[in-house]
């Protein structure tokens, strides 16, 4: 039997912060019990401070919570710190929380390339929260962090097809097409996206290239080495709301078996599955064989978001390489965003990396 | 035969802005020799300063003329001004270039009820232009607006049943479903209205309730006598790039034919029809019978962009009061706003009234 | 404790048939033992039959059903049909599965003017189900039908204001933004939608004018008084997934207070409240203060879809009369279809006109 | 100086028909003498029959012309006839007319690989209307293929990079994202693509893969050699009304510059271009260095619609591999079909093939 928690979110107001919100106030194990918003919201209750923009009603128990500017002053007596800060102050504050000895669980950009702070899929790479016995060097509290959620969602599906094939991908090549609330609530103007498709996000293939190696790299002792592994991505937004599509392309040096591979991914299952985390989907990866799936509308709220969708695994070739291709489609602010990190402090917890 | 005109466009990166480019660089009147962006954006070329976001190429000669900060004293030898900028600047700016001795005609709200300033759409009143004799003891120059761009398409379509039916209109009913392109470039997040209606926008239905009141006025030698009206707007955003829909419920005491209506719509010219100006649309207003019409997608564009679609005329009634309702669809940067702007200062100059 | 009861779904594979899945799929009272799809599909498995459109999973204990040609001798057994059957077969077979001996709840349109057959809101009017004493005459089950989707939505909401003004209501005129999937999954085109609005839909402002009258008459005996209602609307589709938005216009003689209309609409309730019937939600009718609400994509979810939001009251007038605006949006396939059966079904059990 | 045509449009009610209506009805060298479409429409008026879905107004002098059902006798005294019927009668309908007599230009899928047909860009493959020579042994007139519109977009911008690395190339991987517009008028429902990317367009990857080997093979005296290509795609929908995104990788053994690369693309031009023919935009490739760009709602329509636009060049690699990416976009219905057939005919004629 788990005690349960008490946690604080901030940045709760954004569009991660109401997942954040969405997932913790009905969660068994968290007690939702502050909440920040940005320093000019300081004092409003919820309701008033937030543009609710997921369906359905705010919770009740928090529609009428107060929320303050994210000072840690203002959050004694909490446990853990949810923290979906937007990228431009994330640094500063989230490391100040860290700072002041709270284990701040994060989703923002900054420091997920850090060698000391884990970054984590709870059924990829569990082991990595061993890199919180580090940290006590630099912070009293623990910072461990969510990938970008593209990121997130194709590692997620990469990591049983490596289990299979091993060291033999010589290079992956990926085309995204990302919903626009990738790009939070205000990132986007709608004239910019209506009938359109903008070929570009800044940032993201830079992070596809280096996310996913430190993600499945191995830890060591105090350190993780990380994969190596040759990816170059075109990232896109398209005019739909939540779930980002990834064409998936591994080139690939000796023989792969297609239903080897579907066989791999339906059965995945890590950590979380095993010990039944509260967050956890029972498959992270659900494999369709139906040609005309995965789809964002339909297949994003698979396991309430948790579970990933793979479908159009197809291979190709040329000279000694095989070249599989398959698309991969994932929640992008559940799976790839609150949701990833919130299992990812149910597994510290259960794994006892928690102890107060 | 008319001289040709120098011309600058202020605001000339917005969404508007980019139609006064559009429709100037191929108009056989003018030459746009100065063009102004924000200040930050001060030398830049106006390709280089611009997203240009209509279809289509920016007009080559256009695209490498460097763009100015908004003052007057950078625009000297131009002869109109037009005027695309943004709410927040544009009562000092506009103001200015007119105290300065620049004739301005511009597109936003700020001295649109001012009683010395014209609110024009060339078809409905062109003798309002009249007003400019008083603004000499206000400013050096000119200054004459175009409506907010849903009240330009809906009293254009009001005006030729008003000189049907007359006095006996007791009030008017709109609900209106309004373009994203009216929220200008950066105005709406794409996240607001994915999937979605926004059932409100700001200052709207104020500005419906009393700029037709003004237009539909009578010009009395020296000022407006406005018309009464009782408009009553519920104003929403829809997912549509281009194209402001409205539904129009008159409520009228007397006999109504719809056949009547139906004519002087079709019917309806004005002086700029008359005249022939360059940029008039040979019928300012479309009646369709077909009962699936207007829809913004195809009839946005009509006579490019200058002519009103009209249609689902229908009549019920209650009491002694008939209720006449109709469909009327407009392009609201083209007709709302920059085309209608260049065809009232096409009409000032054939007037009379620009003579330097 | 009320028993279970075994139901059968006509039309299961369309997207009001899915919501009928989802809703009974989870019913405490009812238990799914038989689906019917076109005759084309007969024998096969219910997930190899649909293409499943709602976001998730297809329910697990139904997916591997088999579907069957809707003919009453393959549904022996079965209590209670729910049927969703498109308007053209409709007729012939929700009156064959009455005539056969079943209590059909159905959601098309045949029949729903039909003197003997309920027209059913059940917080709107409980009592019509009274009808169904009469139709022992006619057929040897029952026959019980739910408005139109947009019809549902509006009557919802102008029960408490009749409640209010009563007799005072000149006329009715409503504006309507509709979901595409109230035509059905093929029913619109993607190009007719995409960056457009149709402003017409076939058949809908009859039924707007007509069935809103039954709903809200009085049931008499053996047979329903019209109440007198002069509605007349114009009906669009906008490109919008789920949840219609209906600008509603009433003309009032004599006085109205904002504030009490909005209290009457918030404290509605009905005996399915009363009841506490399992689909009923707390609240049938939410009301709104922010001025920018309410929102299709946002609040057509309230109460799992069971309940529409009401907002933007305000009031204006002319001569003797008030002229009462709101905006009123609801779930169409859930409280304007499905659900709203559902919800039928269960009213009829507790009421006792279930009676095995 | 060219003598003018008479010319029939086959299929002139569908989207692609109604591209042929509007670039034919401008045309200096064409008439517009007869119309057919399906059966059903016999004798209707084309504004009766057609839905028009271009912005704008049918073209005057074509609205009142009747339409026909396609039976060749209708035609006569016609010279050429363009064809865009559905795929499903289009394999007897064309191939019926070149039988009779005429000179068929044609956009669908049925006969494009036939070793007779040329499949014609006209940029790309001028030579290959050599192969009409042959045809005199099968029909009486001609028939002259226009690629799918996907084949073609991606064609012509591979070409000038063909021509630079020439046999280096050992695989092209593509990842399309199609306008809705490529599925015909009433092709997909507005339900399965509304917030929705669909991952599979039927046979679009079998065409992709083929037709670009024919289009870059070598006219050898009488039939084409095709080219060595390894093709593999994966095809989406998404939701844009008109202009295909195409992702292009090009994995090449040996050295790549993208310098060089960008200028063989920028500076591409063929036989169109030097014979100045009327619809040869004067780029048929157009470079962006702005990293946001290509994107179908600001670039479909450069040189209305016949120039394709190609933007984010990068190169990777690995072992002795390089990896080119870069993203194509065309105007599906302009370039990608009646644009292109157009061009074809025009360079039919200039060549001197459709001597009469």
């Amino acid at each position: 039997m788990v005690e349960s928690y008490d946690v604080a979110i901030l940045g709760s107001t954004g569009l991660v912060g109401q997942r954040y919100v969405e997932i913790l106030s009905r969660h068994r194990w968290f007690n939702i019990v502050a909440l920040s918003s940005s320093p000019g919201k300081h004092g409003l209750r919820y309701r008033d401070a937030v543009s609710w923009s997921i369906g359905g009603d705010i919770p009740e128990d928090i529609a009428d919570m107060k929320v303050y500017s994210p000072k840690p002053e203002h959050f004694s007596g909490v446990d853990i710190v949810f923290s979906a800060l937007p990228t431009e102050v994330a640094r500063e504050i989230d490391r100040g929380f860290a700072d002041y000895g709270f284990s701040v669980f994060s989703d923002s950009s900054p420091y997920r390339m850090d060698p000391d702070v884990p970054l984590m899929i709870p059924e990829v790479n569990p082991d990595h929260l061993n890199l919180v016995e580090s940290q006590s060097r630099r912070f009293r509290g623990r910072l461990i962090k969510t990938p970008n959620c593209t990121s997130t969602v194709f590692t997620l599906s990469i990591k049983p097809i490596i289990d299979l094939v091993g060291e033999g991908i010589e290079m992956i090549n990926l085309v995204t097409m990302q919903a626009i609330s990738g790009a939070g609530y205000s990132g986007l103007s709608a004239m910019a996206i209506q009938d359109n498709i903008i070929p570009y996000i800044k940032n993201e293939e830079e992070k596809l290239a280096e996310e996913p190696r430190k993600i499945l790299g191995r830890f060591e002792r105090d350190h993780i080495e990380y994969r190596k592994l040759n990816i170059e991505a075109v990232t896109t937004r398209v005019p739909v709301s939540e779930g980002h599509t990834i064409v998936v392309e591994a080139i690939v040096r000796g023989d792969i078996d297609l239903d080897e591979i579907a066989g791999s991914l339906s059965k995945f299952k890590g950590v979380p599955q095993e010990l039944k985390l509260p967050t956890a989907p029972r498959s992270p990866v659900r494999v369709y064989k139906k040609i005309d799936r995965p789809q964002p509308r339909l297949d994003r709220d698979l396991e309430r978001g948790m579970s990933i969708a793979v479908g159009r695994l197809k291979l190709a070739g040329f000279g000694e390489y095989k070249v599989l291709k398959y698309i991969a489609l994932g929640h992008n602010t559940i799976r790839g965003a609150a949701g990833n990190t919130v299992l990812t402090a149910e597994l510290a917890i259960a794994l006892g990396y928690m102890k107060r």
